[in-house]
């Protein structure tokens, strides 16, 4: 039996959404768009993300693959899924062929993802469910030196969710930028692969730097502990973005 | 009697709303701000915006002024308006208190509209009900030019809705700047003040011209005719941001 393999980009908003991965009975990102090809196909086909999202992070560049055995024009393949998805937050915003060597996880050279506070005091109204809303002014400079101990290949065992299945705990980092406009702040932080809750795990630490609560030398403290317990709390899930990955 | 008059800044998504305007039975924008007043000090209040927005349209800036015979400190005012406001779309972001010859309408210099065009095939998934998605195209430099023939005082009669109320169809536009900022065409705008539906007006007019139905001289002779049955259709509510006033 032949098949063809397509690789598609998605952008979501998670509000609504158990996460990415499919489960039974739950409406999930994956289950939506397998039901979505199912009704234009009538084939059962799984959907294998480059990465899992939870419940309520957002998604503008989450890539996917999947086999089907009828041959379709990418585009129009993509404008069918987005029809049937027209009642959900998720839209195919890409869709090519791909030889069945590529797998959107396993193939992937790097990942992007971006975090977004909202730094200030009176509720968000446009931005609901999109950011973590901080009354406090955070010392953006400060968090800046503290993201740079992270920088690299460590054991991130500190920011890592006791939920986490990835055989190892050693990552790379390639870069962590905080910038700010206007009242926003946006943690840009990209590597290979990430532990569960990583970037999350990250983000509620540099805050406490960010509120002088910690120096930013207390983030190296934090990393070296290989100790989760010695971390920030797991920053809300609202505020993340799975942005981009990247292949060969 | 004496009493305190309050200016308010207001960020609002006005997707769930029938727009600024306070109307018997149905959810509004400032109708749900009196209430949530209201509630607070068990005072009837009028509150009186700068501008009416339609429904759909959203607000980052719009500015409004009500009065009261209590006396609060404003940042608590504010903050017990969000708290009445929690499961609303709306916030207020700003509350000082102002001397009573201050009118929100009548006060106000200058006004700020942004329209957010997604210039893309695929549906939207995080800007559902924020932007208006166009698939072809559009070239922003002809839109440019185009809008550049609407810049200072003119008869805007082709670009005012049949229900606009304002006495006269003259206006001043300061300016009118496109940019693009990789699938998104901003279309910032400012004025003393508009007619009703002017901006989507110019907006869906300019439009034509991105799309190379119409060149930019065109605008020119839409606006001498002074006949709105000339000009392009009005852009959808969705894409329209009212950002900010000006007083002085």
């Amino acid at each position: 039996m032949t098949f063809m393999r397509y690789k598609i980009t998605i952008e979501y908003d998670g509000t609504n959404y158990y996460g990415w991965q499919k489960q039974d009975g739950l409406r999930t990102i994956a289950g939506t768009i397998e039901t979505a090809i199912f009704n234009i196909t009538g084939q059962e086909t799984q959907v294998f993300g480059s990465g899992r999202t939870d419940t309520g992070v957002h998604a503008k560049g989450q890539v996917a693959h999947f086999d089907i055995e009828k041959q379709f024009e990418p585009y129009k393949l993509m404008m069918a899924i987005n029809a049937h998805l027209v009642k959900d937050d998720i839209s195919v915003i890409n869709c090519e062929e791909v030889s069945e060597d590529f797998h959107a996880r396993f193939s992937s050279k790097k990942r992007y993802y971006q975090y977004i506070i909202l730094n200030r005091t009176p509720k968000e109204a446009l931005d609901k469910n999109r950011v973590w809303r901080i009354s406090q002014d955070l010392n953006i400079d400060q968090m800046q030196k503290a993201a740079n101990y992270l920088l690299g290949n460590h054991d991130f065992s500190s920011f890592r969710s006791s939920q986490c299945t990835a055989l190892s705990p050693v990552k790379t980092i390639d870069y962590i930028n905080i910038t700010k406009n206007g009242e926003y702040i946006y943690i840009d932080i990209s590597a290979k692969s990430f532990l569960h809750h990583m970037v999350r795990n990250i983000v509620g630490t540099l805050v406490d730097v960010g509120l002088s609560k910690q120096e930013p030398s207390w983030v190296k403290e934090v990393l070296e502990s290989k100790d989760r317990t010695k971390a920030g709390i797991t920053a809300p899930a609202q505020g993340l973005y799975f942005v981009k990955v990247d292949y060969d």
